[in-house]
C-alpha cells in the first residue's frame, strides 16, 4: 500500500479544540495520508473522569471533523487492557495497519518505540486552556465550556443530556 | 436528532458481495439515514472461522464501501462478551445511539426486541452462493473466491498475505 | 454454630420436579438443617442450553419451594469461573460456610473431596423423565412440559414469555 | 404479576442498624411487596474496605432480618463489573424483575433512571453514627461497634473470627 | 547477551517420552544454549483433556529433566489468552527474551513468524506411540502408560493420586 | 514426598540484596528443602511501580541465584487475581504443592493461615536500605542503585535498557 497511515490516541472526554488542532496538524503531515483516531478507555463512561460512552465520543468526533470537511480518518474504540506489555498488540489487532504514531505521551511513545514504530511528537496545543479535566469542571459549574469545544461537540453533549449527567455524578 | 440511525452486525470474515447487498439495501431504506456497521467477534483472528483481525476487516469494508461511493456509515469493532443478558447494553455503549436494527439472526432480533428496539429483516441474499464459510474454504483450496467479494476486499486479502495465513492455519 | 449447612448445586434450566425431589430429600436429612441452593452458570441466558437468567431461576425456585412450605434455604447465583482448581474457593466465597455437599456429579464430588468436604450422594430421581434438556425440547415443540415442573415454575415461565423466547432462539 | 418488587443495593461491610432502618422503611412502603437486597462488590473480601466475603454478608443480613421477623426478601450477591454503561443490565440479569429502585446514591440513581426505572430516595439514617467505615475502625480499635449493628451481625462476626481478620489486615 | 535462548511450548498433560526427546534434541542444537519450556493452558486442570494443574506439570517436568541431568531450562506456566493477535506478546511478557522458537504446530509457527521470529521444526517423535490423549486413556483404563512417560513423571502422578483423579472425572 | 517445599512471594521490581538475604536464610532453614519463588503481579510492567516484565524478573533472579551457587528453587510468575478469597487456590494451582509459607506480609499470612498453612516470618532485612521503591527512584535519578542489587541484576537491567525505560515512564 502506498497510503501511509498514522495513529493518534486519546480518551476525548470530550473532544476539544486542542484535539482538533492536533488532528488538523497531522492531516497536513506528508508522512500520513490516512489517520486512525483511537478512542482509549472505550469501556468507561458515567464517571467524572470519563463521562461519555465510546459511542457518544465517536459521534462527537465524527460530527466535528465532518464540519471542518475532514476525511480519511477511522474512529475506533479501544478498551483498556491494563497490561502494558501486550497493549501495542491489542491496539494493532483492532486497527488497520499503522505506519507512524503521533503522541506526546511518554508511555505511549515508549511502548510503540519498543515495538519498532516511528513516533512523531505533534506540536503541543495550549494545555492550560484546552484540557479535558478543566472542561468537565466548567460543565459541572456552568462555566463557559462551549467555546473550548467544536460546535458539533457542544451540540451533541446537549442532545444526550450530558450536562445533567456530569452534574449528577459529580 | 432528525437523522435516523440503523445498526447492522456481522463478523465479516471476510466482507462479501452478500454483505454488500444488505448494506446497499439498508442505505436506501427511508428509515435509516446513517448506518452503523458493527464488526462482531472483534477479538478473534487467525482461526479458520475468524481469520482476519478487526482492523483488517475494518479496512476491507471501508475500502469496499468507498469504491461504491457509499458514505454515512460507522465501522465499529464489537468484542464478544459471552453474556447475552448484557450484550445489547455492551453494543449500545460502543456505538452512537440507534433507532433501528437490521438483522435476520433470530437471537439478535430477540435480544434487541426484548430491549424495546424496532427490528427490520433485510432481504436475504443468496446464502448458498455468498457464505463466509464457503469463501474461506475456496481461499484454502485455491477456488474462485475473488468473484464473491468486492474487488477491494480481494486486494486487501492479498496485501496482508491472507491466503497464506488461511492455508497455514487450516 | 450448631446448625449444619448443606450445599446443592445445579443450573436449574428450569427447576423441575426431579430437582424438587432432591431438595426435599436433603431437607429431611439429619445432617443438614439449612440448605444452600447454588445456581450455577449464573451468567448464562438466552441460549437453548441456558434459556433463563439467574434472576428468573431464583424467582422460579423460590416460588416453587414456598408453595410446598419449605424454608431454611439460600438461593445464590454462582457465575462460572472456568478454572476447576479455584472453583471450590469461588463457591465458598459467595455462600455461607458449608458443612456438607450433596451431589451426584463426579467432578463436583472430586473437587469438594480434594478440599476436604464431606460429600453425600442424593438418591437419583428418574433422569429419563426429569431432564432439563428434555423439558426444554418439550417447551420448544409444544409438548407436555408443565407436568414435569412445579406449578409455580410453569407460571413464571409463562409470565416472562419464556416459551416464545425458547422457540425463537431454538 | 401483582407483587411489586423493589431493589436496594449496598456493600454491607458490615450490615448495620442504619441499613436495617432503610430496609424496614422500604418494607412498609406500599410500592414494594418484595425486596431484593443486592450485595455489591460481591467478589471483595479480606481488605479494610471490604473485610467480609459475600457469603458471610448474606449470612449476617439473613440472620438479622429473621430476628426482626422480616420476610419477603431476596439476598443476591452482585460482583462488580466496572463498566457503568452495562451495570444495570448486569444487575437485571442476576435478580428477579424489578419495579422500583431505592437509593440515595447519585450514580445508582442516574444509571437506573437512564434505563427508565422509577427511583425513590429512602429517608437518610444518621450517617455520622452508622457508617461502615466508622464501624470497621471501631472493630480494629476495640471500640464499641456492637451497639451499631444488629445482635445477629455481631454474633456472626465473632463466630467467623472477623475481629482478628480485620485487625490483621489493617 | 551471547547465550541464545529457545522456546518450546506444550500442554504436557502429562509430559511424556516424546516430549523428552524433543527437549533433548533442542538442548543439543547449537542455536540454543538455554531453553524456555512454556506450559500452555496453565489455568486448566481436572478435565480429561487437562487433568493436571500447572504446578503439578512443572514438578513432573523438572524432576524428569533433573533425572537425565539436564540443566539450563526455565519452566514457565502460560495461561491461555484466547486472542491469537496478542498471544505472542502475552508469551513474550512472561518469559525471558527469546531468540528462536521450536514448534511443529502450524498456528504457533504462523504467529511467531508474523512477529519476526526464527522458527525451527524439531524432528517429529512417534506420535502414534507418544500422545497425551492416548496416555490419558491408558491411565483411565489401567493400561501400560508408565512405559510411555519418564520414571519421575509416573512417580509424581501416583503421589498426587492422579490415576484416581483421571478415573473419577472421566 | 520427603522433600519439604517452601513458598516465598514478592514483586521483585527489581530483585535486590534484601530479597537475596531472605532467600538465603530460607535456603538454610531445615523446614525447607526446595523453595518456590513466586513472582507476584506478573502481568504488570512499564509502570513506575512495576517497570519490569515477569520474564525479565525471572531472568534477573535466576542469574543472581546461580551466581551464588543456589539451586533447588522454582521461579513461577503469578498474575494478580484481585479476589483475596480465591487467591490462595490461584497460587496453589500454579506451583508444586507447598509445605510452608515464608512471609512478613500480614495479608499473605492471614490468607495462607486461613487455608491451614504453616507460616514462618523470615528475619527482616534493612528496609530503609533495601526497598524496591527507593531503588527505582535511584535508577530514575542516576543515584547509586547498583550497590543495592546483585551484580547479575544490574547487568540485566542494563542489557534490557531498563534505566532508560524507567526514566521515560517516570
Amino acid at each position: 500500500m502506498d497510503l501511509r497511515r498514522g495513529l493518534v490516541i486519546g480518551r476525548y472526554q470530550p473532544f476539544h479544540n486542542g484535539h482538533l488542532e492536533v488532528v488538523s496538524e497531522i492531516m497536513h503531515d506528508q508522512d500520513c495520508q490516512e489517520l486512525i483516531i483511537a478512542i482509549g478507555s472505550a469501556q468507561e463512561s458515567h464517571t467524572i473522569e470519563n463521562p461519555f460512552t465510546a459511542g457518544e465520543r465517536i459521534l462527537m468526533i465524527d460530527n466535528a471533523l465532518k464540519e471542518v470537511k475532514m476525511d480519511n480518518y477511522y474512529l475506533i474504540p479501544i478498551p483498556d487492557i491494563n497490561r502494558y506489555s501486550i497493549w501495542v498488540s491489542h491496539v494493532e489487532s483492532l486497527v488497520p495497519s499503522i505506519d507512524i504514531v503521533y503522541t506526546n505521551n511518554q508511555l505511549t511513545r515508549r511502548l510503540f518505540t519498543e515495538c519498532g514504530y516511528q513516533v512523531k511528537l505533534p506540536k503541543l496545543y495550549d494545555r492550560d486552556k484546552f484540557s479535558g479535566t478543566k472542561i468537565r469542571q466548567l460543565i459541572i459549574n456552568d462555566g463557559d465550556w462551549k467555546s473550548l469545544v467544536p460546535l458539533q461537540v457542544a451540540k451533541i453533549i446537549e442532545e444526550i443530556d450530558g450536562v445533567k449527567r456530569l452534574k449528577e455524578i459529580a
